[in-house]
């Protein structure tokens, strides 16, 4: 059945009826979809799944019944920005896909060393394609909430942006001395997490040593070597088995 | 630098030095690569990884020098045969891709109701192809073992060949009463595990009912739906960081 996000658009509740503003989600119900009343969809509120039949359809605005009211929350329990260098257009519309489908709240492209393509390189018009993919998946995989696309940063808006996180991590090689990813999950107490995956290229030795400054930590994602999009699979895995995604 | 498997090739040691006799080796090292004496490679042979410099390079036979013998075991605890519905051949590539990096011991295709594909339709030379990309994959993430990509089965004869497994498991929307995931890994006893993924499609009700009279336990892979190759990503992540593969 078709499923709507609404958490950004505009609606008003009240109970048992809902009218729906958004322009957009008018079009597609009546012009894409040529639904009519009496027809059934879902409207996802953050935390609140609407089941909902179209009761008067007009030009401006959707009159819906509400028929069940489902409190599924299909979020993982911290936030989690997944950023990664910056990789070519297919590849990252392939990690874009994957990370949404397990979780994330949101995915950025950074500017690195060792990037293959550099933001001045980059058509500004992609952003929304990307976040056209993130809604799209976040529909097909049941999120409650859309995963935002963010808009690319440089390497030093990047650690900026960082302090906006408690939990800040970096998957390299790490030495001994280091916290696994395990002990770290396990003993630091936070409630947003930033997780950097290096482009195919990997981390360069002196954004290592800025990210150590940074207050990131050193992860080992395994034993054997990832690739970029392979590693942000990888950790958005392992956080979500860590959280206990898998016991419900 | 260049790693070649020899753990299922022919070769002879007296140490310091080993004799190689693989034909695709020699052909490799000498007309591809057109390494002379004096440079450096690495061969791996399952838990042990020689660092070797060629001494002698003759026409059926190239002897080297082991500088050193690594002891690095990048495989996984226990073995994992991960099986997947069959699904077309450009997802398929990128599965075994995948899985290969997370450390799957074997991939399996498997015929089942709701594949897009069926093993009818399928090129017999496709096997041969499956396998060079897992031993790139292999190469590629620095394991000591090549996954096997192995022939394709129908449905019943997968039944048959999970017998050879202590712990089967499905990818399957679990209920309440069902063990999760973590709690299987942390109280069975086993030594190979077989995880089935269903095709795009998912897995029919009817193979739902054949797979549990089989001893396959169904497990959830999260709160949210994921697509057939992403589950494929999550589920071996589960495994290996449930196994320590993050620790070290």
């Amino acid at each position: 059945m078709q499923r709507y996000f609404i958490n950004n658009t505009k609606y008003e509740i009240n109970k048992p009826s809902l009218y729906l503003f958004d322009k957009e989600i008018l079009h597609h119900i009546t012009n894409v979809m040529r639904m009519r009343e009496g027809n059934l969809i879902y409207l996802c509120d953050e935390k609140i799944t609407y089941l909902v039949s179209l009761t008067k359809i007009e030009k401006e605005m959707i009159e819906v019944e509400i028929k069940e009211e489902i409190k599924e929350d299909k979020n993982l329990p911290f936030e989690v920005c997944l950023a990664q260098g910056l990789v070519r257009k297919e590849k990252m519309e392939l990690v874009i896909d994957g990370v949404c489908e397990m979780g994330a709240t949101s995915y950025l492209g950074v500017d690195m060393e060792r990037s293959l393509i550099h933001l001045d390189k980059i058509n500004k018009d992609k952003n929304e394609r990307l976040n056209k993919i993130s809604k799209e998946a976040s529909e097909q995989s049941h999120r409650n909430q859309i995963m935002k696309v963010l808009p690319f940063v440089s390497f030093k808006d990047f650690l900026k942006f960082s302090k906006e996180f408690d939990l800040c991590l970096f998957a390299y090689e790490k030495t001994k001395e280091d916290l696994s990813l395990k002990e770290i999950l396990r003993t630091k107490q936070y409630h947003k997490v930033l997780i950097l995956i290096g482009p195919e290229g990997g981390i360069s030795e002196k954004e290592v040593q800025v990210l150590k400054d940074n207050n990131f930590y050193p992860i080992g994602l395994g034993k054997r070597i990832l690739r970029t999009q392979m590693a942000c699979f990888a950790a958005m895995s392992y956080l979500a088995y860590e959280w206990g995604d898998t016991d419900v």
